[in-house]
C-alpha cells in the first residue's frame, strides 16, 4: 500500500514533518545482522540539514531510536525494525502566514482535493523531512547487500553549471556534492546567488551501483529498472529518470546502442548495468533530474483555500538547492529496491 | 508479485513469445461495466505488428479471446477477467541460428543467469510480445476510466528528427505516430535508410493524458508519478521518464519552475500535472526515451551460452523502429496505473 | 488480492462455472522444475466428479493445458504457469428454472447484493467448480516441497458415522475417503439414503502432513496455521477448523496440553505440528468441518431476486456428500501455502 | 508480509515483549476521522493484564501514543496512524532461569529453528503482549465501521463448564467475560483451583458481530470467513475455529443446514451470517478454541538451546485463563477484517 514497498525486505514509513515523530517500520530483515548505530547514525547525518551554508538552517539532530528488532546486543531478530526520529526543531509558526493558502510548486492543493482536509503546516507527510526515515531504512538495507554493493551518488549539473568530470571521493566530502573540482566553486557560487535573491535552483543526479551481481530483478512489472524508476521518482522532488545513455538514445542505432559482448565480458555499457529489467553484473548508472525548491522568498501569485487570489512569500528555513540532499535519498531507495531484489532472487532456483 | 502489478485494479500477465498463447488475468474490475470486444480488438490493433512498412512484418492476427470474468452478455460480473491470445506466426527456425548464443541488447544473458535456463527462442517471457497483455489489460482499464479521460501518444522524435509541433490527429493515423506532419517524411526516411542497411533507431515518445480529476495518487511509494514512472519503465525498450519539465528543471529557478496559481486554476503546467505525487487536475505529461531495437541483421560481437566468442545477425522479422508500438503499450501501461489509483481514491474519505 | 493468495508462490485463479474455461496462473515458480503433465493430470481426477456414485455425475474430462511457463521439454522457466481447463459439460438448462431466485445455501444471494449482477446460472465463480484451478495449481506446490513433504487427506466422520481408526491406504481408494474399514460401508448407505430422499450430508476431513521441516511460517500475520485456515476456510464448504487437539483444548491443563521435549523430540503432538505459527517439525495435523451440499431436491423457501416469496427444487447434477473432493482441494490448498512458507523462509537467514 | 495484513485499511505490528516499545502503523485509514484516545485506551485497557485476579499481575499501563497520522485536533489526514506503548513493566530475571531452554507450548523451539537466533526473554515477538499493537488498530477499525457495526465477545466455556444461557452485558463485566451468570461462580472456581496449582486452563470463546452489511468479502481467497479465519487463528492460543454450525453441520442433512428465504429475510443463521465467502447481513457467529496459557508453574520436561534433557518451571506473572483477553484481541482483529472489506467494497462497483 502507499506507504510501504517491497515484497521481501518492506518497509513502511510514517510521520508527518510537525508531528510527534517519522520513522519506519522494515519488514523481512534476515535474522543475525548486526545492526551498528554509528554506522546508521552516520548515513542520517549524511542527508540532515543544518550542515551547511548550502542546505536549510534547521537543526535537526535527526537522532535514531530503535524501537523493535533486535536483542539487547542489537542483533536482528527477524522480525520487523521499527526506527524512529523525534521533531524537536519544529517552527509552525514560520507556516502561520501561510495558513490557508497553498504555496506554489508545493503538495498543499493536491493533498487538499484527496483528502479534504487542510492542508498540515510545513507539508505534513509531503514534506521532504518524511525522506529522513527512508534513509534510516535504506541503510539496512546496506547491511544486507554487504561490503560488496558499493552506492555513489554525486552532482553532475547544478543550476545549469555541467560537471564535465566526476570525482567521487571530492564529491562526498563537498557540501554541494559536484562531481567536478574543477566547477565546484562556480556552482557554489550559483546557489548563493539564487539564495541572496530568495530564489532556489535545481540539479542532476548520478548514481553509481558497484558490485551488484547479474540476475536481479523481477519480470515483468518488477523489473530492476522498473523498481528503481518507481522508487526515486517517489522522491517529490525528482521530475525525470535515465538509465545508462538513457535520453541520448532516441540518436543512437541499434548498432551502436546495443553491448556487444566478449569472453571477457560486456564492451560496453549504454544499457547502464540492466538488460531486460535484470542485473547485467555491470555497473548499475542512472541519472535524476532535480527539481529548484519549491519554496521561496519571491512573492508568487496563489490561492486562498477558498478559492481567493493571494499572494504567497515563503519565509521559513529552506534549501536553496536540494539536490545534494535528495542524492542521499535515492542512494537509500536504491539499497531498498536491491536488497529486496537480493532476497527475492534467493527463492528463483530451487 | 513480478507479473502482478496494482492494488486494486490487478494486472497478471503471463506467457512467452514462442509458447502456446499470452495473456492477463485482469481482478478488481468493477461490475457491471460492458466489455466491447470490437473495442478491446481496436485496440490490439494498433499495437500489432505487420501492418505498415516500418514495423515488424510478422502478421499475427493477436486476436483476443475472453475466458472468464464476464456473463453471456459480455458484461462484467466483479470477478477476474482472462484474456488470451494464441501464438500462431512462430518461427523459431527464425531463432535456430542464435540458438546457444546471446543476442547483443537482448536479455539473453541475464535470464541465463537469474533463472538458470537456457534462454527461450524469441526471448521468451522477455519478448515485446508480452505487451499485448497488458494493451489488452489496459483497454480494460480505460473502460474504468470512463469517456473523461483520454491519453493520447505520439512521437516528438524518431533517429534524431525532432518533431516541431504537435499534431495529434495526424499522429494517430501516421504509421510511424510522428507528431510534426512537416517532417514526418523525414523521419520516414531515416527509419527505412536505417532498416535497408539491417540497422535500427529510437526516439522520444510524449504521452498527453487530459481529464484525469485531481486527487489521485497515493503518498508516499505509489505517488501517481512514481507509479507512472515504474510502470511505462517496465516496457523493455523504455530507458527514460520525464514528467513535465523534466530534465529542463535542472536549469531553472524555483520562481521559473513553480506552477502559481489564480482564481482561475494553474497558469503553467511545469509540473506536468502531478504535485507532490498527486494528480492536480491538469494534463499529465510525460515523455519517455526509447532504444532503438536491439535485433539487427549487423553483425555484433557476442558469446555463446558457454563463454565463447561468437558473432550474431538477427535475421528474424523485427520493427526497425519500435517507438510507434511502444507507445501504445504505454498508453495502456498508464491505464492501467490510472484506473487503480481512481479504485483507490473511491476509499480515501469515508 | 482477492483471487490471488501467497506472497512467493503467488496462484491467482479465474473462472465461472458456466464461462468459457477456469484456470490459475502460478507466478514465482523456481526455474528449472520438471512438470509432469500425468502427475498433473492424477491430481486433477482425484478431484473430478463423474468418478463413482457419490459424487456428481457430470462428466468433465477436466483435461487440464498449459499456456506459459514452460520451455518445449515442459521445464519451469521461473516466468508464470498458465494452467486451464475448458468447460465442456455444462448445461445451463438445468438452473432455467432456477432464473431469478436464489438458491438456499448458495451464494446467488450474497454476490447479487455484493455486485448488483444477477447471479450466474450454476453459481459462476463461486462454484465449486473453481476448484480445479486450485488442484491445479497446488500440484505445482508439491513439485516445489519435493518427495519427503507428504499430505494426505481422509474422512474421519460423515453424515455423522465417525471413523474410529484412520487407514489411510484404504481412505485414498475409497470413494468417499473414509478412514475407517470397518464403517465404510454405513457412511457409504448414509450417502445414499440421502441421495435418495434428494438431500445431502456433510463430513469431517482430516489432512495429516508429514516431513514438513521445523521453521515454516512467519509471525504474526502469516503463521503458518493462520494461512493454512485462511486458506483452507477459503473453500465454499468448509466452516470449521482445528488444529492438533483443537476445540478439545478448552477442557485441558496447560500441563496436559503443553507438548515437553526430550532429547530425542517432542513427547507429544497437540499442537497439532504448529507452535506460535511456525512448523515444529512434527507432523501438521488439520480438521475441517464441511457442511452438507447445499444443492437439494427436496423444496425450499426461497425468494425471488425481487423480493417475492418462492419455492427452489435444485435438479441439476449434485453431489450428495462433498467432502471426499473437499479434501482433495484442502490438501492442494495446505500444499499451496506450504510452498510459499517454504520459498520465503529461505529469504530468512542471509 | 508477515507482519502486515490488509489491502486497503492496513495495519503493520512491531516489538518485543521486552524491546522499548509495541505498536501499529494503520495505513489506509480515511481521513477526516476524530481519534478520541480516551475511546482507544478504553478498548486497550480491556485487554490489559492486572487487571483482575484470575489475569497476569503485571502492572503495565499500555498507555498509547499516537506518533503521526493526525493532525493537532486528533483528525485523521489519511497517512498512516502509528501508535505505540512503551514497554515500563519488563521484569527479564524472571526469565534468567529460563535462559537456555525452550518453554514447552511457547514458540522458542520454533523461532530458534526459524531465524537461528537465541529465542528472546519473554518470548519477543512470540509474547501475547504484541496483541496490544492488534487493539490498538483494530479499535482504529471500529471508526470506521461506525456505530452500527456492534462487535461482542464472551467466554461460552470455560476449563470444561459450559455456558447454557448467553448474556452479553454480565459477561463485558466479568473478568472472566464468562456468558452465564449462573455458572460463572463455577467458572471462576475452575480457573482458582488450576492457579492455586501452577496450572491453566483454556476456554471456548465466542464471537457475535452485528451489523454488517451484506455484500463484504472478496472470493475467492479473500472470502470474509477465510479472512477472518486467518485473523483470529493469527492470535497465539486460537487453536480451533467454527462460523455458524460449524463442527455441527457433519451431523446435519442439507435440508436441516440451509438458511431458507422468505420475503422477511432468513429464517435461520446456520451459516453464521456468511454465505460464499460474504457477508449475508444477518449476524456473524464465530466460536474459537483457546488453548491454556502453556506458562505454568508446575515442572515440565524439555530441552536446552543445545539438546540436553532440562527441567522448565516458568515462574513469572501469567495467566491462569487468557481466554477473557484473548476475546479482546479476537475483537480487535475482526474488526481490522471487516473495515477492510467494507473499504474494499466501495471500489466493487463503479
Amino acid at each position: 500500500m502507499s506507504s510501504s514497498t517491497g515484497t521481501i525486505f518492506r518497509v513502511t514509513t510514517f510521520g508527518e514533518s510537525h508531528g510527534a515523530a517519522l520513522g519506519a517500520v522494515v519488514d523481512g530483515v534476515p535474522a543475525g545482522l548486526k545492526i551498528d548505530m554509528a554506522f546508521l547514525q552516520q548515513h542520517m547525518n549524511r542527508r540532515r540539514p543544518g550542515t551547511s551554508k548550502f542546505v536549510s538552517p534547521r537543526k535537526e539532530p535527526d537522532k535514531l531510536e530503535i524501537l523493535s528488532g533486535v536483542d539487547s546486543q542489537c542483533v536482528t531478530l527477524g522480525t520487523p525494525l521499527t526506527l524512529i526520529v523525534r521533531n524537536t526543531d519544529v517552527h509552525s509558526e514560520d507556516y502561520a502566514s501561510l495558513r490557508n493558502t497553498y504555496r506554489p510548486g508545493h503538495a498543499d492543493f493536491t493533498y487538499h482535493k484527496k483528502y479534504g482536509v487542510a492542508p498540515q503546516p510545513g507539508g505534513g507527510r509531503s514534506s521532504g523531512r518524511e525522506t529522513l526515515a527512508r534513509v534510516a531504512a535504506g541503510t539496512i538495507a546496506r547491511l544486507i547487500l554487504g561490503e560488496q554493493v558499493k552506492i555513489f551518488s554525486y552532482c553532475t549539473a547544478i543550476s545549469g553549471v555541467v560537471a564535465k568530470v566526476t570525482d567521487i571521493p571530492f564529491a562526498e566530502m563537498h557540501p554541494l556534492r559536484f562531481a567536478d573540482p574543477a566547477l565546484a566553486a562556480k556552482a557554489e557560487q550559483a546557489v548563493l546567488a539564487a539564495n541572496k535573491e530568495g530564489n532556489s535552483v535545481g540539479g542532476i543526479i548520478e548514481l553509481l551501483i558497484c558490485g551488484v551481481p547479474a540476475g536481479l530483478g523481477e519480470p515483468v512489472f518488477e523489473k530492476l529498472d522498473a523498481a528503481l524508476a518507481g522508487a526515486v521518482m517517489s522522491i517529490g522532488a525528482v521530475k525525470g529518470i535515465e538509465f545508462g545513455a538513457g535520453f541520448r538514445f532516441p540518436e543512437m542505432t541499434g548498432q551502436q546502442a546495443n553491448d556487444q559482448m566478449s569472453p571477457d565480458g560486456f564492451e560496453s555499457n549504454n544499457a547502464g548495468g540492466i538488460i531486460g529489467g535484470i542485473s547485467t553484473g555491470q555497473n548499475i548508472i542512472m541519472r535524476l533530474a532535480v527539481k529548484p525548491t519549491p519554496s521561496i522568498a519571491v512573492p508568487q501569485k496563489s490561492i486562498t483555500f477558498d478559492g481567493k487570489a493571494a499572494t504567497v512569500t515563503t519565509t521559513g528555513r529552506h534549501d536553496p538547492c536540494v539536490a545534494p540532499r535528495v542524492a542521499i535519498v535515492a542512494e537509500a531507495m536504491a539499497a531498498i529496491v536491491l536488497a529486496d531484489a537480493l532476497l527475492c532472487q534467493k527463492t528463483r532456483i530451487l
